[in-house]
């Protein structure tokens, strides 16, 4: 699917705001403004995943899919409200965020993918923002890098981060091939699960763009 | 999918509610009480149809199943209607009719699989009672017959009936074509939408079993 | 839910794109980029209006909801067809044209409050477009105005789209009562369904925004 | 909502099975016909509840019904797993149990309830399985009893079931309150509430009797 957004996939994985969180040269209200939408990004993306467990068709899928929800819930969202403490905005001051047009528009195009598709069309369209910060953080650790986002790019390039990505990944490859064979990627729908990973990578691009507008 | 349904489509198309109807025997108690669970029926299955337009992906998708919709809420539930009064039963009183467990079952069975599944999913759970429909009224139509039930037999032997079902057969050949490709029939998705179809056919035969017990 | 989304209904109704149909002084360029997208809006809108029809409690519910995709796929969507064709734009070229990230995140936000709520949810989310079309419509015909765009005009100001919007409203009316009574405004709830309301219509003034970035 | 549901609220914590259980009468072979539909009924169940994080509308909502979900799959199924397993049903028998009819008409109408409606909804068809099992279990501890059921006694009866069913109890008045205000026993909606509810135990009430018939 990576491979079939093309220079999307560049577009958001290389951003101008992954390059400012790299070097340092991001500003730390755009960090700030950027935080406060991902937590209510967050909230509507942990309901697509619970929206997972309800699609999913073994105990397996719903396995993973429970696990995301709760490590969203109990520990990134936590991540955001004590960053965002540390920085004077309650708890109460985050939850109540005005959600930015770019965020809404990403969100609900997931939400609505899965709700009117499978398991399958969810997993496509929850996949770009999974498996992307787990592309960045990694690639932001390995390279020189500014320690003013540390904590950031320790974050998804942590181990606990990666293994979890591995997990989602593995359960995505064999939901794939436990519906659709291993010719999957010949099958017309196939190129219907890329568009919807396509689309929701293009939604992310944008949502670095609100990042960079605080 | 009905050859993989096995003994389950003969049960519910020869069922004795079926050969009641043909030779006349089917007391019309019976009948009426399930022209009666058949308008609460319709009314949830109208609503499965409309379920199709909002998961379908093209426009002739959308064209079948919204004239589907229409047919249904304008023409079939009307006929129940007129039936009903002739025979002293309001369109009040046939609206309230309290629904039967069977009934229940089927519609929230139909619907579930809709909501859960994609559009393909969402067809294979309508087929057997839009098609087995027209292979009953067909069958009986064609052979000797009492005429008790003449009106029953003409409206799913008639050729509006059972062009109709073309059409929507036609668009299901189409539908499942156009996701996953000629070779269909060989990957585990279709095992799936098999069972779906023979879970619905099983509850048409306890619909049928139903109605032969006011 | 007009009143109490304040100025947000005066910034949709009175939009520069809305001035520039009446004075006529819309580029033909925009008109025909908005119609194209326009067409791409209904067919998830009309998927919105058939998700109604699943979430309807009432037969009279269920008539006005399915009666309106109806129009919409056979007459609103066709009126487009038609200008599009005599500007030399396809019925084929109409339906390939690229989804606006504006477009999107409207009709993907409405799909979502629809599936994600109940139907009083779901009408507050389809409100905004019918109700306001119906009002932009009658006030540029009501006012001097250019002909340049006076099929547009007709088609809102015309007896039939105005009739329509009279049985949506009274539809709507009747659907609130009957699940929140006659105090219906006093409750929280109806906080929610006004701020849906809100939300559809600042994705109105949005899509008015991208009609004239042609 | 228990008041409301009249005298199929005592049909259900009073039934037969239930007070097979209590006496140590109930038929082994019939206990284990139980958990192994009880286990593919919780399946469901726990979609259900996934459904709920996905329809919720505070962080609060989210986590009883994300725990709810956590609950079900490493808690409530694993203890049948064990006595099953103790009973030499393998965890891959036990998974492939065939669904009966009852189970699937109980699980899709919550499910499709669910879907549906909002989350209020949702609420009042999940319910009925919380409340009732954390009823009967105090029961039947506090009482005299056979100490042949002895553990699913205490499962239902003890500290963690008591505590978390007071949990979902707490949550479900303030989401009724948050959303419908102080008077809502007052309004149409709540009878429609009282009528999924009251649904929702007449499905119990199947269950244990299809619980009876090995």
């Amino acid at each position: 699917m990576r491979a079939a957004s093309g220079e999307t996939w560049r577009d958001y994985t290389r951003h101008a705001f992954v390059e400012g969180l790299s070097d340092g040269s991001l500003p730390n209200a755009a960090f700030l403004h950027y935080l406060r939408q991902d937590y209510v990004f967050l909230t509507h993306f942990s309901r697509a995943w619970a929206l997972a467990v309800v699609k999913a068709e073994t105990h397996d899928e719903m396995l993973v899919a429970s696990s995301t929800v709760n490590g969203l819930i109990h520990e990134e969202m936590m991540l955001h409200v004590g960053v965002c403490a540390e920085a004077g905005i309650s708890h109460d001051a985050l939850a109540a965020t005005p959600e930015r047009p770019e965020n809404l528009a990403y969100t609900r195009y997931v939400l609505e993918a899965g709700y009117s598709g499978d398991f399958l069309t969810l997993l496509a369209a929850l996949a770009p923002c999974v498996m992307g910060y787990a592309e960045i953080g990694l690639r932001l650790k390995q390279a020189a890098h500014s320690d003013t986002y540390q904590q950031w790019i320790d974050t998804y390039a942590g181990d606990q981060y990666q293994s979890y990505c591995r997990d989602v990944g593995a359960m995505i490859d064999s939901a794939v091939t436990r519906r659709l064979g291993e010719g999957y990627d010949q099958l017309p729908i196939w190129q219907s699960l890329c568009k919807t990973f396509r689309t929701a990578t293009e939604l992310e691009v944008k949502f670095w763009d609100m990042g960079l507008t605080p």
